[in-house]
């Protein structure tokens, strides 16, 4: 079956969420796409989300440099999420770390699990 | 820190999208969670979800018995998203296959990665 990225289930703002894994399995990020940064993605092979602050195409790591390759992508079950696995160059979340899930609540408090990287 | 639940960034309807990964790394389905799904959630292990299209608490598996025990909870750095490690019991998705996200865009068409569960 060929594939249409009208297909997908997008939300009332034309918008999927877009999960990103490294490929040992780390969950790096969620963000969104649109229609179009859905196929910017799978054309070019460079993940290419939907900034919805910004209101523009967020080519991830164009300014840090922290590149996202697209390995495989993934269609859930009831087309209205994906699941990218990537080749994540450097640190995923804004803040130097590798995983933007750094935090964890723990015995009712938070905890921090990694630190940003050097 | 001590954990307050209010204190995560909900969509306009209230909800946050929760990303389920198995203990081995396998990300099995993506839903959502308000406020009070939260706190049920990690007050009891079981996983609840709300469900949007019931527009009621979701414990996941009441029905067909596939649990999540909640592993470990994490939040991303925006506060907008979580990712629950959970212990799955069967299959995570309806289709009764392991993860929802079974179908691959590979070559501009689309692959089934994994059948149902026998």
């Amino acid at each position: 079956m060929s594939f249409d990225p009208e297909t997908l289930n997008y939300d009332a703002n034309g918008l999927i969420p877009a999960i990103a894994q490294a490929t040992d399995g780390t969950v790096l990020m969620m963000a969104w796409m649109n229609a179009a940064a859905v196929v910017r993605t799978l054309e070019s092979g460079r993940v290419t989300y939907w900034s919805r602050s910004r209101q523009a195409f967020w080519v991830k790591g164009e300014t840090s440099g922290h590149t996202q390759r697209l390995i495989d992508f993934r269609v859930d079950c009831d087309r209205d999420c994906l699941l990218l696995v990537v080749e994540q160059a450097g640190p995923a979340c804004h803040t130097n770390r590798r995983s933007c899930f750094y935090t964890a609540v723990r015995d009712g408090g938070e905890v921090e699990l990694m630190a940003p990287e050097a």
